[in-house]
């Protein structure tokens, strides 16, 4: 990974609730099929999780069904707002260019993900959306946040389907 | 717009009939007080619209609910399949970075697009999504079709807003 600009440097320890909450629907997407990535929206201020998703790209049969996603869509439909200022993502992956983007247009405050992705991410890979000029709101972005974990799961995931498991 | 390696140089001519739905979905989306774009998805070889969408982002409360998008899973959820190679689809503005993100991941064939975005696109601007090494398909791209209709629809709808219409 190249050094850049994108990322804070404080990872919060111990690993919060949000995040473990991201890992759960990490693992039970993974037991459905999916490729195992979860996400949690949490409101800092009230100190609750406000919506919470797994991938369901192969249940929905929906390319852009990835857990971050469908997590501030589920926020969105709970509180009634198309943006969620103040509020902040939780992911075991670095998101993808088109949930970063995503994450950008609904104002999320901050991101905290797991591991990082080098063939597909697009927040401190590839597009490293926020650092863009067509990029109007970046959150501020934590990675690496459990990513031993994070990454494990996806590891056992693909080596599985490699095995024919 | 800087010269760029993603954009093909002939235009069809006369304009195809699918960027003319997704001309008459992006009026719509107008008149439901939401930016006007719209989109729709063609199968070539049936030589016919499998899913036209406008912007619904308000309507749904939903920051991801662009023309793109919707088209996409609605072609999806028609053709019960997660990806739509072969399939090409028309927009009637420049996709932003998250659309052209969903749209390779979609694995669609050709991606035609009417006005360019200097401020938001993602394909011939900002991130230029097809050029990043992280991006794994990329559909060819025709832009600037029946681009000042499209682009004049947007104008006009922010004309509107600014002087309180």
């Amino acid at each position: 990974m190249k050094k850049n600009r994108t990322l804070m440097n404080d990872l919060p320890e111990p690993v919060p609730e949000a995040m473990k909450a991201a890992y759960d629907e990490a693992l039970t997407a993974g037991a459905r099929g999916e490729i195992p990535v979860g996400a949690a929206i949490y409101d800092p201020e009230a100190e609750r999780i406000v919506a919470r998703s797994g991938n369901r790209s192969v249940e929905l049969n929906d390319p852009g069904a990835h857990a971050e996603m469908l997590a501030i869509r589920a926020a969105c439909a709970a509180l009634g707002a198309s943006r969620l200022p103040g509020l902040d993502l939780y992911v075991t992956l670095e998101p993808c260019t088109m949930c970063a983007a995503a994450i950008s247009f609904a104002r999320l405050r901050r991101l905290y993900f797991g591991a990082f992705d080098e063939k597909g991410g697009g927040v401190c890979h590839g597009a490293r959306f926020y650092e863009q000029p067509t990029c109007h709101h970046a959150p501020e972005v934590y990675g690496g946040i459990d990513r031993s974990a994070c990454a494990e799961l996806l590891q056992q995931f693909f080596a599985g389907r490699r095995g024919g498991a």
